[in-house]
């Protein structure tokens, strides 16, 4: 039984009846129907008019989303251990020309106002520094933990004031809105999110993730950079189907919820082996080498974290009964 | 009846089904065995050891291709027509960080030593000119023309001389190894070909096409530029599927077939109307706009190329009994 | 005696002193009083607040100005003979950040609207195309013409009917404007260019150029890039006095007649030989491999531009004394 | 009096004569017998054969090494007080096309193997991580301090063990060499040095830095990057010049001697003021604002350089004469 990754899981049915459903002769590029759906579908989903596009994997989404808002010759404020910095191999810079990313700290992975200016107030405003254009935060971040609404804000506010920009990087959004409870609007623009990287390849989809432009003006060029960058599927229909088959009845959040479910499963039987709080589907444990072995020699596959430290990752396919084993395996390591 | 783009045509049946059997856990990005199979199977089907690699657009194969065989500050020669140059809205230029595409011409879109020289043989080998590294050629071409083996090597002569590498963009290869009847080693490495991008989405695919490296030491820092393009995806299992359907017992090359015939069809039917000899899947004909029209009148779609030229597409999926009736519309309107 | 090019020219001798008065303690970068003070004199010449720059090199210059107007996904118009398209090893491709130039026709190396269109007018309005941002012009062009305020103005008019903006390359913009007499700003912003790179080096400089911004909030991110770029020099006083030194009582219009004149005594002798009208301080001349032989026999060196064809260049430091020898010798070549 | 930078300093008179002797009809680039002269002058000094180029400034220097030595998929790390990383507005990732810095700790801004391998042994073997390929380090230092020659070597060592290429920023090398008293070849490339930049401009010159391959095959590309970026001086014998003075009887040393025995001076009287030793021409004080504010209002001038902290930096011109008031009034503080 693998806990090792959500991308390792597999597509929801419903989203390959969609494709299956798409199989037919249509335009080419994003001409097509459900293509052009998607600023309305997600303009209703966020109570407000936004421009939203497909892309086949996060790493593009997220790097576009920068380039939209950090010129090449600025910086973009992240957490040290986000996925733009330590597992995209560089393609922030690759999609912005060279911008710097500027590594702040936070527990959980969580940036907060005071240490992203722990980082930016030493910056000396002249030509020699390279000045700050937009802060990455991501939610659920790579620790599984979850921003709330307000905590968005109060970053938000301090982009605001600053001229910053602020993209969210939600491969995990669906966990972060389960989790939280709150409407997708309340933890995105209404909090000063400028740009959503909307996952849904870990949440059930297979090749399609959405980046969302709550201020239209942003999307100026991103056309024309998602072209350039081979990016533009030229059968763009079955991203656009896979996008509508997870929005439909609310598939996407139901998934999130079922993922977080698992997730709190192991961690009520992990006790203080907890690394972080639980509030996604990610739950990092502190478990010896031979804890470690004993769990694997049971068939549990996961990732080795740090030292003493391993990642479980339920993805939203995993039913309490694929869990419950594993739960009770950890419970039974003390 | 569309005929406006092989990219607007569906999937294959087989290709959807096998996604679906590959629609179980699996290890993410291209860990998974059928990616890992891509070499063995390319090297079969070459009949020499290649690197071969999973890419979800043409643009994205051809710009990485490029981007392995110019350095920044280099130039690769190719048609003034060519795809690379018209309709990627950059991407050489994005993925080779600058390197400059020089334009040489040649009837029907094909490129020959003498028109590579013509533009090449007036660059000064000083530091002041961009100096070329490579040739860039498209199997079948964009006007649907199909450069033989010992074309290719003419040509593959030239560069080998001059220390320059070789691309095929083969978006279209199956119709031009159809039509010609060769072996795809014939058409390629031992014409000099160092690296091929081998289209399977016009063809029956989906959402992935293949990068082949006939000299494996090319493929050095591959793996990184894909990753920082965001084109390694996360679950690359669905692409790797998709070309190994197509593989299988030859459904890539029946499929060019295909394609071929009912082109051929049309072209009959065409006689002194066609602009360009038809050898793959592609027919422009000479219409007036009222012919056009009238053409349109009946249900027919295609794509107006130029004043008094139209482009007709035919896919895998088209019927002899899908064709004829276009076919004898155009007969018909001289 | 060498007429291969004005940059093999010496320095002016008023350039070296105003550098050597420089030579005391003073702040670094471009926080010296002459540097500060280049605003206000190019506002002056040009009638008109302008923002201006020093900068090492007409490369440089001609590049930070076409990536004020050009985004890395757009493209540029400039003449098949430009500076920026052959002589600068992809300068403009590097600071675009992978911009295409579009080169058009023109005798002389002139564009026109008509030759401008002609290429841009085939551009489908797509994301698969490279869209056009900007137009590039030379005055005095490649071969030695000069562009009339009239003609400039009607490519302006064009540039600003699309959209587009104007660059004037004005490596030999002295040279240009000593031709026509008109007044810096007729030559430039009231005839719709908006940057304009101002050669001094081949004019009696060392080492400095000035990009001249005719509307200021083009120069946003200029700073950023010079900086980025290395060029902004450590000891800048040095490169703004050699700047400040040739505006000085009009020293760079006069350096400008001065070159003009010795290579309308050039012409002069040429008559029929002459490849192009000379309107600057280049004369392109058709001659023999015999006929150059014997003019180097005499001790006069040039550069072979084509197949019987040569180029002379005339700099500012050339009397009619240095001059009337060569003239001799072409005339007695007939 | 002005302690404040090192590029505030005036040029040697010796190389403003060097200048003023070159000023005569040559050839352009670097064509000239000078410019040609820069491999042999700097082999000559490094006792091994190198490839020897000029260039503007530092930072262009600093950044076409790192391009040489690390691919644009890949990182280099440095000291996190580096200039490359604070003080060049992102020049190393526009000059790689978006290679990232990796920052290391080490007390005076100097790096070790340990605070090396603390950055790099976390990252893993993957392509979803940057991969480290080069090691800058900074010599004298930011804060003034001096890598030994066998302190290089370790981290030379480190970097042959693991294939990374070795550059040293030698904006103040000769402050480095008159402090160790070493030959310029047991600081560099006996130590595993690759790639040079050798500072001339803040100890003597105007306008002209040199960049040292000790392998030269490293060079290659080197001429296509520098003439791509506007850094190929049209009268590049003027810059070769002002090099050539100041290699001419050891000038360059002694210029580094003289400023580093004003700053000793300046040391002597700080006693423990001192925040770093002073073994090179920076001095770090530990002031309260109103101390120096009473250094102020004797005239002499400085840097804020960080909270309770100055920096006073010793040019090459600086007498015993000069430096004494402020050597006292720094005693007379406490």
């Amino acid at each position: 039984m693998r806990f090792f990754s959500d991308n390792a899981a597999p597509v929801h049915p419903a989203v390959f009846a969609a494709m299956a459903a798409s199989n037919t002769l249509d335009t080419a590029y994003d001409g097509d129907a459900q293509s052009r759906s998607l600023d309305a579908r997600f303009s209703d989903l966020f109570e407000t008019a936004v421009k939203a596009f497909w892309l086949p994997s996060g790493t593009s989404a997220n790097s576009l989303a920068l380039a939209a808002l950090c010129p090449p010759y600025g910086s973009i404020v992240c957490h040290r251990d986000a996925h733009i910095q330590n597992d995209e191999c560089g393609a922030p810079e690759f999609y912005t020309h060279g911008a710097k990313l500027l590594l702040a700290d936070g527990a959980g992975a969580k940036l907060t106002p005071e240490t992203i200016r722990a980082v930016t107030d030493a910056i000396a405003d002249d030509v020699h520094r390279v000045q700050p254009h937009a802060v990455s935060i991501t939610n659920a971040t790579e620790y599984g933990l979850v921003y709330t609404p307000s905590e968005v804000a109060a970053i938000g506010d301090l982009a605001r004031t600053k001229g910053w920009s602020l993209h969210m990087d939600g491969a995990r959004f669906a966990n972060a809105v389960a989790h939280l409870g709150c409407t997708p609007a309340d933890l995105t623009w209404r909090a000063g999110v400028d740009v959503l990287s909307f996952g849904f390849i870990k949440n059930g989809g297979m090749s399609a993730e959405a980046l969302i432009f709550f201020r239209p003006e942003l999307a100026a060029g991103f056309p024309e950079r998602r072209k350039r960058a081979g990016l533009l599927a030229s059968k763009g229909r079955y991203l656009a189907a896979q996008i509508i088959a997870l929005l439909d009845d609310g598939l996407w959040i139901e998934n999130g919820r079922a993922a977080n479910a698992g997730a709190r499963m192991l961690a009520d039987a992990a006790g203080d082996r907890l690394v972080h709080p639980v509030e996604a589907n990610e739950v990092f444990l502190r478990v010896t080498p031979d804890e470690a072995a004993s769990l694997r020699a049971l068939g549990f596959d996961f990732y080795d974290w740090a030292p003493g430290e391993v990642r479980l990752v339920v993805a939203w396919d995993r039913s309490a009964a694929d869990i419950r084993p594993l739960a009770e395996a950890i419970a039974a390591l003390s």
